[in-house]
């Protein structure tokens, strides 16, 4: 079994808190990532999926259909978006990098199937220091 | 004369648009920068200062000074806010990165030198393939 | 269940030697790393901690609890610090980046379990080409 | 058990093509990385290997030990070469990196475990972008 | 005077020698870079501009254009080539990344100009310890 | 004129503080870079030559040259050392990155003339976040 991993980037603009709290309650909690005029970052997806590689190819999920699928499923939707207001797959939860990494999982995972690999982990980071895994 | 680099990070929201065009100019001129709902970045800056270091100390400016300058002049008005709302320093002005460079140089020039060095450079990288210097 | 990972650094002073070894039987061992005039390296540490996020928060444990738990139990203890003297959890070990990546992980994992979260690994880098990982 | 990762790097040509295919054939699977002129790589290469520390020493495997394995079952066979034509062991295999990890497992394998270290994984990134690992 | 920096990379075969020098000649000047059967690299490409920026827009070349500019003139006709056989700017020259810099300043340079922004820098870092830098 | 980086990287312990004053002046200036029982770094060193190139081989200075004199001169009498007590170059000086700078300047320039070329800069990052450059 192979694993490969596909690292991509993208901007966008994000609030942590719940909106039936005060902000003063969201800040309590959520700090400064609460801030009620938005702040933002560069984040880093790694993608990895697993398979067994063809004797035929040496390789079993092309590295282009991967990067399409992760290109058109995520890239596409939250580049240069505010998670909270513009990502329908982020609709009415928490606008965390975990609840993000779960609900990119979700989004991949069908389309990576399809390819006949698995999907193993979804990886983002948010800052240089905090990095956040989903395995599902 | 010696140069000595800081590099800090702050995460920020902003918006590249004029006020005074409608949401299509802005789009054809900024593209997806000038997205309405905002989006944002981890800007990593770099401050360069120069000086003849002393003989006493081998040094000329306190890294911990240095520090200090940038975290109270820049990093406690920028990191986790949206640039073009919050960042009293950037009223008025587009919020390119280019501006804030500009921006960020002002700010910091008096307090160097108060410290007898002199500032050399401003550099800040709003993602991994993009990044602006500007030398006064 | 999520994982979340927090990289610190730290530099820190060390030597790899049996004190009840000659200078040359732990050169024959240890190499240059057993260097009686100590050397010396800027520590990366990843500490990963797992957990199910709540519903409610989108999250499991807060990061700032989790940098604040890692400065408190590890960072102010080992940081400008030589690890063979100084550092009260590396007494009586040899000082190689294997059992300060053990040391690290006792020191830490009853102050994430009381946080409810679980410790999953402690990996340190003593330099860029070298990384050690302990998962318990 | 600790987990202790060795990194290194090599540049080496290699085409990823079947010599049964025609070019056209070939570019349709492999696209651009079947240019018959070759391209090549600044490849990354993470060796993990796997045991109990010693008491007595603080660590399992010498570093110096692993370092030297890896260079001469690997990088000196691979570094400024092209994989297609001068790598023994790529020999009739397609050069894509899948089919190189495992290869270096297999060349690795042996050496490790007359150390009585384990291999546990060898990971290559062939860009910053796409990474392969391995287990086996 | 505002500085802006892009960063790309491509992935090339070369091989530095001279025709009318034996393999024995060319590999005591150009050592294992000399290599016959070719060898490659990542290359990062680091083109910085410079001019006043517009106080209408606040940047004085849009990054697109400089990116649109890059792409056509270096990356499309480099990434997965062999710089000594296929990209026609490097016919008659010694591939090394001093030459392949001076040629990509004068690919670069007329069209630069024509965004009226000054052209200031073609930095090619042809492995993480080796970089090259052309100011013309 | 061509310029060419290489970069290496040594681990060293050190301490800054002044042999005529008291630990606690010492801490009062210094701060904890003055701790008695050292610390260390991994530091990055960044050399810069420039040259003409030669129209007959493309470059100006072989960088196998130019790394072995870095060796030489530099790494081998740095690298697992004690700044203070074992480098001789450092010997009677602070053990600041700005007086190390200085020192390998001095210690790399006659070396690199005798090739013909002319040194520009000595980078040295003590921290990811702390650099100093010197140009002679």
């Amino acid at each position: 079994m192979i694993y490969i991993t596909r690292k991509e980037q993208f901007s966008a603009a994000h609030r942590m808190y719940r909106e039936d709290w005060s902000d003063e309650e969201n800040f309590n909690v959520f700090g400064k990532c609460s801030n009620p005029n938005w702040h933002g970052h560069n984040y880093v997806l790694h993608v990895t999926v697993k398979g067994d590689i063809s004797e035929e190819l040496g390789l079993f999920i092309n590295l282009s259909t991967l990067k399409q699928i992760i290109k058109e499923k995520i890239i596409d939707k939250v580049d240069h978006k505010n998670l909270n207001i513009e990502v329908s797959f982020m609709r009415g939860k928490i606008a965390t990098t975990e609840n993000l990494a779960i609900s990119i999982w979700n989004e991949l995972k069908p389309a990576i199937e399809k390819e006949r690999a698995v999907l193993h982990c979804v990886k983002i980071g948010e800052t240089e220091n905090n990095t956040i895994e989903y395995y599902g």
